[in-house]
């Protein structure tokens, strides 16, 4: 049985029709006071309960929600709560960068767990290490190939270069560049001008990109500041054009003004999280999570193997 | 070490300051898409802990800073964690109504515990049961005796009766009838009409209050619209006038209106959640909490007694 | 599998025979120093066990004993366990009255977690907060069905009111209303003269009983005497009969005279308690749970709808 | 702080009366139904508590009493609690002797956990595995050396023999002798006539025994069946005299007969249960545990050592 | 599905050829710093997983492979973990023998069910208590039944006695004494001079041994230092042979060369533990645990009852 | 209380002795069959105790007697337990690198908290995202300006560039270039030749190296394989001198001759693992961790700020 929130339901509703059933009735409301309000309105004992709830804003709204809903089908008998999280939230804060700093990605994990969630599903971990969080088996999707193969249909008759925004993500891109048949890698670097150290950072592109379409690739755009850079940069270094492909379309502030407006010919994400209609751009392609969640739940309930949907990799 | 979440940082403040300290200086802050950022800039190790935050509208922010910020606590070492809740937020799902429901009141317990909290401190719960859902110590602390001592000074000259607005709260007004000298109770019967069942309910008044001077008492006023029928319901009955006392002013949607507009002569609450300039009225009287959350956060800090703030009850 | 403690034998091959199994046959006796033995001499792995036990006197005795039957159940590879307590033992205790007391029925639930139990199933919990103690599924089923069906049958000719001992528990009195087609509500108000406070209590009658046949209804009977002080008070307003509906018949001290001598016409119980022989007088029914337990646990082994046994209120 | 249950009130005020201090006043009764009540009538906040009581007949209640007492403390904010068993209820419990058994030794551990003990504190252990049921701390004080001592100071000048009344406590016997300065040890061996299988067993001394006052020890005396007649045994082996020394005075149904007109000269026992006045016996004598008890209460709350009682054995 | 480990594939071959069924594919190696890695190189989505691995030398390095593929099998969603040592590492260490040791064989139990089991089996516990360490079912199985087979219809027809090389395992013999038709029991008594306590310990044959062919038992021969002193000390009093019959074939440092220069006539053993070639000698003869592991993990697979292989003991 | 296991007493003692203390004497060896015993000499009631093992080989055997010293410190009722791993072993499988993979890092975390564990300290982790693992506070500690002030003292008049041997860790190559005041960044990165794509990775040094002493850095020397082969890419590319930093000296295998004979200046590394004698060569600076230890320590009994040692970062 799969179930919803209200934070994404035509993600939902996708993936429930891709498995040819129905979502289950659920009533869902705000009290007064904003406290949330669940209850099913069909028998769940017994069941293998698949709860979906992307992690968009209003962000603590939609976790709350999930957390309760998993309350709420532990205490009605549900089988196996399988917790999906399209979008995890809080992956960010996946240690202290400084003293005194929480580790909420953790934090996440435990809470579901003390909720009744046995197992997570989420795709593209923001590290992978988040996996280990969680008390319990941890289905990691990938959802790569799918903007891969977008890109490769598309561009695939261009010289390409895949190109990573900071120094931090370069082996993401090297699975795109194996994925794409071996397109070579670049990096933005950003640097501070030793001399004067007061000036802000430039971005150094490292690595061949002239005349090549370069697709930059990241697992998230939160406000796009970055990325946009990044493009610029690879425009000023000559590249024929710049295609962004992420997961995670964050669009937080001015991500979409900021886009829309920027040097790039395309902007490939996923719908993991919902886009609001007026987020939408001509350069922005949205290719669907559904079809693998459907996969990923199917395999899950029939106890196949998630792993060969990728090859050996999760 | 007493802290500080976002929601009502006036509370906090003056706890602080009536136990003669500061609050610890505290980076506090959203990310673009809404993530809760928390950081303390002093050490906390070693540190006996207090974190106040008011469960307030947006009520799942504020309750995620203060999960937050506990979690943080624990990773930098304090040594004990008392989790401050002025009001407890979800405590009215503390049961199951109907099947397939959450118990979200006790979520919140073991959220807090996972987090990290070793106790818990709050006011006026909505069912004193609630204490047994958190696996550790509850203090628990009652505001009664701090209104009632109000209503006795203004109008203890007048004939008065104690009321309360439905059937299920009759046990919280005994105690303010024997406070106040042994005024008589009341209550609001709501009955449908059994000739007319689809009639809308009426409200029955039970007990005498011709000629009093009614305090109608209970534990919060959400939206107001069952304490302001039951006010009207009194003028009906002959009351000489009817005085609100209740502990949370949650003042959601309508309620401002109602309470400005009814017959009421005076509404008393206190601050234990933060009251908008805006939602501010003439009849309204306002007491704060604070002096008994401090004096409560000294007898823990000094390991004192509790239950000697109320002559052993809790 | 349905197993059996020694407190209450019959009531669970009623059960088992309702179900048309047998009772697993299980050794259980008391060693010489009252340390209590339990073997299943039958092969329970991989079962789905119910194990009932009523805590009735001594309960101390009749609740360990139910423990230790959960512990074996887990030891010996059952795969789920059930514990049916038909009578929640130490209910009462549901939370601290003053400061320094235990919250015993939290504690109960916490014991029988670390048995082993999977799931609670019991019968008209004093307090349904109490569902939130146990970290799991809780079926809580409802006797009143049962009891007014009863009542409804041998009175419903007549003109009936439902009358709640005492102020607290009004919200049961509704319920028995609406099902017994909207009679009067009336309860019994327990008041101290504010004029002579050292004189005792009076039982003020609050609602309309004149001329009509009082359903006096509670969720237990334990030493009868403040039910039956409402039963009196019911006939001095007036009342033409009173009927006492409730469901624990605890029967303690001087429980049973104390009704066989009342003005009482009808006390109408159900057997979630064993009665004693001697404890039987001729204005006593008792009804069986046991019709209700069965499909529950029936609804349960198939993961059905336990909900739906109660039109949606659990 | 010391707290004590109903059990055995004489050994805790003894051993308060020892510290130089008062048991904590606290109200303990039961209800008209059996449930134990329990409150402390001072603060107990922050304390370092420790809970005496002995689990003896009725030996449920004294453990349930004693697991309602740990919660009611942990409630109350106590900073450390430590239970004291001076007799560990269902000790003999402490294995599946056959299929389908519980380990009730192991549950009770895992329930004075779950109520809320931190250590735990016991003396003479059934089997000394039963230390690692427990998962924390426990104190294992050995009352070998306070009834030694009294064996040797009063027939030091006889010669003596040291007999283990079967063959699995021969260790403990071993222990016994080298404090008794070397004296052989000797044991019962229970046998079966292979020719003549379905006789009783015989008890056949093993060891020389003849002419000395033969010391039988064991941990406890329950139905005394077994070491009278290993006694009697003894004697018919030409032994001078019988001395039995056991730390649990159990005391069951025949036991204090069996004793009292037996061939033992002396039964030495300790006080860790009560004795009642009726079971006492010319030849008992009955040494106190309370200094022990004491002096490793002294040494846990001051952080010394436990192990320094025993030179190293725990 | 069956897993093995490295320590004794040979074994869990045998298993599994038993049960009709292959080992799963299983990546296992040592990194460079001696860190150990797995991967299952099948789907194990939902499966019944068995892990079998012997606790040998080196026995840390076992253990720490067995902990890490229970926990990768939980990560990759078995449905059931089932961890079978047939020698389980530690058993010695099962009590606080002085103070301030660990009870290591308890944090053993702890640690596989922090890894992931839901169920332990083993054979022939050094004490039965063990199974208590575990918070979940243990399934205990006994070897001697095989051991006895053998020796009955090997020296059946010759004048037997079962003899304990220690005081303190009399129980297993007696055991061995019913299975083998009454066969009369001895032991090894340690005794110390006492009037010269300095000199060292002397083996005292206590029971009749005499021209019988004594069968000396044990848990396990690890240095087999005692057990070959106990052989001589038999043969001193007259034993016709002496054949040894122990579960745990250990076999540290010179237990190979005292066994073999012995005055035994035979060494019976099963491979819980494999035994090296150069282990082997003329007088040892091993007997495969493979069949009994066998039929006991489909009694667990097809929830059938394992206590029926024993007879109700277990 | 400082406490040492066998694995590098050395780093243990130098720790003590910064500290003004000695090492608690502990009893620890190996049985026969290579288990591991441990005993403390002294009591440890009530100490707040540190327990030091590096993770080196033979590191099973090393993880497995930290495990064991930290259950019988538990036992032993230690008040507080803080467990140091300069080294943390299995650090690099902190997630899944293929599906069906453990975690070994989270179980190691998790094994640690089982045995009784209440703090983590450890040095440089492999990714920071294994603090999360800890149920707990874990205090990170920075060996990198130990390792700088090094480099800087011995280099800082010539042009230096830091250079990460990898593109996964550049990260922290930035925080050693803002230490070094601003010296540019380099990193090698491994490509593989697309039109050949079965010939072998190149090492590609990307940024400018030539004519500068290089430092490479990284988190730890396993085989050196790696790092060497970078070394001979920026040689290659023009290097004045080539510098190896890293904190955790595994030196498995050949990792000593490579180095011994690699184009390498200096190779500095600390003594988080012990470092045998015939594996130190001319070319080898080991600096100690032992002040940073030391004084870590001190901070934490003292209940100060650990974050203050390194200006805010963890």
């Amino acid at each position: 049985m799969v179930f919803s929130g209200r934070a994404h339901p035509a993600l939902s509703k996708e993936v429930a029709r891709l498995l040819g059933i129905g979502l289950v009735p659920t009533a869902l409301y705000d009290f007064a006071n904003g406290e949330i309000y669940v209850r099913y309105e069909e028998s769940v004992r017994g069941c293998d309960a698949f709860v979906i709830q992307s992690h968009t804003a209003p962000i603590n709204e939609a976790i709350m929600e999930h957390l309760i809903m998993v309350d709420a089908l532990k205490r009605a008998s549900a089988k196996r709560i399988t917790v999906i999280q399209p979008f995890y939230g809080y992956a960010r804060q996946d240690k202290k960068h400084r003293g005194r700093e929480p580790i909420s990605a953790r934090l996440m994990a435990d809470m579901f767990k003390v909720a009744g969630a046995d197992r997570l599903m989420t795709v593209d971990l923001h590290t992978a290490q988040i996996q280990g969080y969680f008390d319990g088996p941890v289905d990691h999707l990938l959802a790569m190939p799918i903007l891969a193969d977008h890109v490769e249909e598309k561009y695939g008759g261009e010289p390409l270069a895949v190109v990573s925004p900071d120094a931090g993500r370069i082996k993401v891109a090297e699975a795109w560049s194996e994925r794409l048949g071996g397109a070579p890698l670049a990096f933005i670097h950003k640097t501070r001008n030793i001399d004067r150290p007061n000036e802000s950072q430039a971005n150094r592109v490292v690595g061949e990109v002239e005349g090549r379409v370069c697709v930059l690739v990241d697992d998230l755009i939160d406000t796009g500041g970055t990325i946009v850079q990044a493009a610029e940069a690879l425009k000023a270094d000559g590249a024929a054009d710049v295609v962004i492909a992420a997961t995670h379309a964050v669009f937080s502030g001015p991500a979409v003004d900021r886009l829309k407006n920027s040097v790039v010919r395309e902007v490939v994400v996923t719908n993991t999280l919902p886009i609001a209609d007026e987020c939408r751009f001509d350069k922005l392609t949205e290719l669907s999570i559904a079809p693998l969640l459907s996969r990923a739940v199917r395999e899950v309930f029939e106890d196949g193997s998630v792993t060969s949907l990728f090859n050996g990799r999760a």
